[in-house]
This record gives C-alpha cells, sequence and structure tokens, in this order.
C-alpha cells in the first residue's frame, strides 16, 4: 500500500505490506485525513517519531480480526478512531494502573496512533482496535467527520473543568484548534473571546457569534491586552503562548494548555506562583461528545477546511499546510 | 532609624524616619527578621523593588494610630504580620473584587511587605495595618515565631489542595522553605520524599521523619528518578525545578509551584499537556494555621537556623545567606 514515513524531518513516498491485525483490531481504508500541527511538530522533531504520521481520519472497516460477530458489526461501516491504545489492546495480560483505572489515555505502555510507536493515517490503510472505533452516523459527510479527533481533544476541556463556574474565557490562537475549542466552548454556553493575529481567521470566528481581538507582537508588554479572564485557553501552537497567556488570566484563574510543540520555551514563571494560576494540560478528548456536536450541528467545522489534496500529494500537503492564513488540510484517498 | 535599601543590587545602610501610621496601622519595633530567597531575589532585580526588603519578622507594637481600645489590644504585644495590604488599609474607599471577595492577598492594588512598594523587615521598624497583625503566643520564642510568614506559606498548600486524597508527596528542593513545605505536608498526613542536592540537609528531614533522596544533576535525563508522584511540590528555588518536576510528576497529577525567582526559566510544556499535569501557582498562606502548628510543635523550624546576625551586619547576613549549605539566616535588632 501507498504510505508516507517520516525520515530526516521529511515525509518520504514509501510502499509497505498491509498493516497486520491483532486479535480484536480492524484494518481501516483511509477516505480522509487531517493535518494537525502535531503533524507539522512530529517533521520537526517531536516525540522523535519515525513511522507514518496522521491521527486524524475517517475511514473504511475492511477487514477484522475477531468473531464473524464483530466483523458483522465492523466491516464496511465508517469509522472514526481514538489514537490511545492502550495495554489490553496491545496484548498485556496485566493492565497498568492507568488502565485499570479507566484512563486508557495514560496507559504507561500506550502506543499513539501517527504520534507513538504505531503508523497512522497518512496511508491507504492502518490499523487499530475495536475498542478505538467509533461509528459515523450515515447521515454526517466525511468532510466533517474527519475534525471528530481535533474536536474532541477541544472538547477535553469540558471534561476536565467544570466550565459552567467561569464568567468568560478567552482563547489564545486563531489556528484550527482554537476555532474547534472556541466552538465548544461557545456549545457550553460560555462567553468566549479568541485572540489572533490573522484577521481572515478571526472573521470566521465572528460569523459564529465569538468575540475576537487582533493581537500583534507576542509579547505581554507589546500586545497590551488589558482584559484578564479566569479562564484562558492557550491554542496558539506557539512557544510565545504561554507568557502571553498568563499575563491574560486573573489571579487564581484557570490557564489551559492545549499546544504541543517540539523544544523549549523561554518563559518567566513567577506569574504562576505570584497570581496562584491553575495551569491545566489538556490532550485527548471524548469521541461520544465531539460526535454528539458534529451531529447537532452545534459545531460546524467545515469552514476550517483550507485545501484537500490526494494522499500521493502528503509532502506537498505538508507544506502548504504551514502556509500562513492556511487552517485545516485535508489528504483523500 | 536605621534601615537599609536596595540601591544597585546591594543593600545600602540608610538613616530613615520613623514610618508614618495610617488609620488603624501600627508602628512595629523589629525584634527578628528572616532572610528568605524572595530577598535575595530581590537583590537580582527581581520586582525592581527599590525599598527596605525584608518580609518574615516578628516585632512588638510600639504604636497605633487608632481607638483607645485598639492602642490597648495591641501596644506592646509580641506580633507577626501578614505582608499583602489591600484596598481597604490603603486608604481605598470602594474595594477591587478580590478584596470585596476576601483574596486579599490577590488585591489589585496592593503593596507588599518589602516586595511591592512597602518599606519591610530589615529594619528598626515597620508599619502594618492592625488587620495584617496576629499576636504571638507569649510561650513562643521569637527564633520560632519569625518562621509563621514563611510556614503559612508552606500551608497554602493545604488550603488549595483536598491533600488527603493523594498517597503520597514528592518535594523538590532542600531549602528553608521546603523543609517548611515538607514539615506542614508531614502534619497533614502526608507520605512525604524530600528530593534535594545537600546530604546534611536532607539529613535534618530525615530526622523528621520524612524520607529523602539524593539527586545529582539538573535535567529529568541526568538526575534519573524512575518513580513518579501523584502530588510534587516545586520548591527548589531554582529555574532548573520545572523540568525536573514535570518529569516526577505522574499522568493526571498534580505540580505545586512555590519558587518564584527572577528571569526566564527554559522549559518544555508539552509534558504538562501530554501528561495532563495540574500545575497550582501557591504564594501567602494562613498565618492563624501556620501559628496553630507551631504552637502544638507539629513543625520545629529551629534546626533550619544557620545563623543570626544584628540587623547592623545586613549586607554581610545577605552574603552568607547565599552560600550553599546555608539555610535560614536571621537578623536581630
Amino acid at each position: 500500500m501507498l504510505a508516507f514515513t517520516v525520515r530526516n524531518r521529511r515525509l518520504v513516498r514509501t510502499d509497505k505490506p498491509l498493516p497486520r491485525l491483532r486479535p480484536a483490531w480492524a484494518l481501516i481504508r483511509m477516505r480522509l485525513a487531517g493535518i494537525c500541527n502535531t503533524d507539522i511538530e512530529i517533521l520537526r522533531g517531536y516525540h522523535n517519531f519515525r513511522g507514518t504520521p496522521g491521527h486524524e481520519f475517517i475511514g473504511e472497516v475492511k477487514d477484522v480480526r475477531g468473531s464473524a460477530h464483530e466483523r458483522a458489526r465492523w466491516i464496511g461501516r465508517r469509522v472514526v478512531g481514538e489514537i490511545n491504545i492502550g495495554c489490553a489492546a496491545l496484548g498485556f495480560r496485566s493492565l497498568c494502573r492507568f488502565c485499570r483505572s479507566g484512563l486508557k489515555t495514560h496507559c504507561a505502555r500506550r502506543k499513539v496512533l501517527g504520534i507513538v510507536a504505531h503508523d497512522g493515517a497518512f496511508a491507504e490503510y492502518l490499523a487499530l482496535p475495536l475498542e478505538n472505533l467509533h461509528r459515523v452516523p450515515d447521515s454526517m459527510p466525511d468532510e466533517i467527520a474527519v475534525f471528530t479527533e481535533p474536536l474532541a481533544a477541544a472538547c477535553e476541556i469540558l471534561e476536565q473543568l467544570p466550565v459552567r463556574r467561569f464568567r468568560e474565557v478567552a482563547v489564545l490562537g486563531d489556528g484550527k484548534l482554537a476555532h474547534l475549542v472556541a466552538q465548544a466552548l461557545c456549545s457550553a454556553a460560555l462567553r468566549v473571546t479568541m485572540f489572533g493575529k490573522h484577521e481572515k481567521k478571526l472573521a470566521l470566528a465572528r460569523r459564529k457569534g465569538i468575540a475576537t481581538q487582533r493581537v500583534r507582537g507576542d509579547t505581554p508588554d507589546s500586545v497590551r491586552i488589558k482584559r484578564s479572564f479566569p479562564l484562558v485557553i492557550e491554542a496558539s501552537g506557539s512557544p510565545t503562548g504561554l507568557a502571553l497567556a498568563q499575563h491574560m488570566t486573573e489571579p487564581r484563574g484557570t490557564l489551559v494548555l492545549k499546544s504541543t510543540f517540539h523544544g523549549a520555551v523561554r518563559a518567566e514563571t513567577w506569574p504562576i506562583v505570584v497570581k496562584e494560576i491553575n495551569v491545566v494540560g489538556s490532550r485527548c478528548g471524548p469521541f461520544d461528545r465531539a460526535l454528539a456536536l458534529l451531529r447537532a450541528s452545534k459545531v460546524d467545522p467545515r469552514p476550517l477546511i483550507s485545501r484537500t489534496f490526494s494522499l500521493a500529494e502528503a509532502p506537498r500537503a505538508v507544506v502548504h499546510a504551514q502556509r500562513s492564513g492556511v487552517l485545516k488540510v485535508l489528504l483523500k484517498t
């Protein structure tokens, strides 16, 4: 099958055999995959991953290693898939304490689709455990369903925090994840203000009823945002975002970090101490909640699609995804 | 009166008039003052403070601008004092929203004894609002009571977190604040392990029944601490502490930041996101709780005293406080 692999910080076209299936795993043919900032960071060295990247996808189940019932249930279905593969699915008989307590996303031995030791979605096929799969409603188009994974990550904030306690929230960043976060928070009836550098991207948010403020510069001094917020979501994907987000968080406020990137940040940490800020790291989230928001049209991700390439054009697509002003880039198989 | 002032990153001896009292403020003659890492950081430029530093003290009330009742209640008493001076005590008629909700430590207009716009304890006298004062029990020696402020800061962790939910806790650092934190956590029946570089300091902790582990090096790779903890307190006072503390915090764990220092830290923030760590900034705490722990001898700070200088020797004392192996240095008036 056609697959792309990370070599020397570039995507290289390769011809691979189909992935082999463990018991209770499915073979999935890609229909549409999304390019995430994490994929770009992987190309910059994040996690030192050398396989096939890609963890946002919708595909069709082509084969299942399992019972007749499992095969009948899954084969031919359009699915999206959770990306963390825990102890049980990896064949370990005794589960780690995170898996035992239902925290598979933090499994001590986990592999992660397209990120840690497991080939991902920039390929014709991928393999995932059945327990990771979610059926996509027939009425939902591929180009909506492909946003399930990043929207689930956005929804993780709603799982972690009692968001209704907050009067209002600032989302720092105007990229694709920031838009999904802002829409997810709006769906929970919060007053959201998005802070970003790109007027065109901010305009997209305003069309959803989200207040916006343009920021120029990267440091608290240069940006001069005078307001502070009880809840700030750092989703800028930029190493300078942390300092700015700290500055925007009011004393005893909560600052959620969503951005992951390769390399170190230079930041003063004393504002966290002096303002007694609560900084909450936030990663993967609930697929069922994301699918429900998409099905109910409470979140509409389609305006975020900048361009769709064919899978064979993946290297060009990845370059395109890094251009200024570009939001979600998709790969069609 | 004799006072020391920060000029060009040094303590300079000055002769100042006695501080003038606002209504409901007290004039306090210093008996004993403690040198805190924050004082050292102030000499390095932290907060750009140019007055008289010093915020840990025990003194005697010499004068009160207030009613006969207030004068009778306070004059002649030994007191310790909270360091944040809020709207009301500063004479503002309308309170800020933090003061209105009882969060005087986060008052938007606050002055802070020896740190922000208000002269501190490295002097013969200081002035504080009566509302900031706490009487010291007659039975408590000065050299115990002088630890009330830093122990209150340690106790802030017990106010912020439901500490009893945690099985065990790691304290990173073996300095004076780390020792007070470790003892405060022990008093709440937690299993505490202190991680530090100095065998002599760690030995002091072991005498209190605190487990210790020596660390060599500053980075997660060099230190090779294999265990991770559900609760980690970063009290090393070192810019390299954050990365190490992140490394030691288990997924979904809590990391409390107690260290403040001047300047930026270089740190990777992705572990906070990937492990979904909760980072909690923690500053000033409850004096009543600290006094109760000291009175009940649940915390005994006296072994932490390295040396006592006279106030006139403050510049030498500050140099001494920065020597390796030195814990608390006191100034006696």
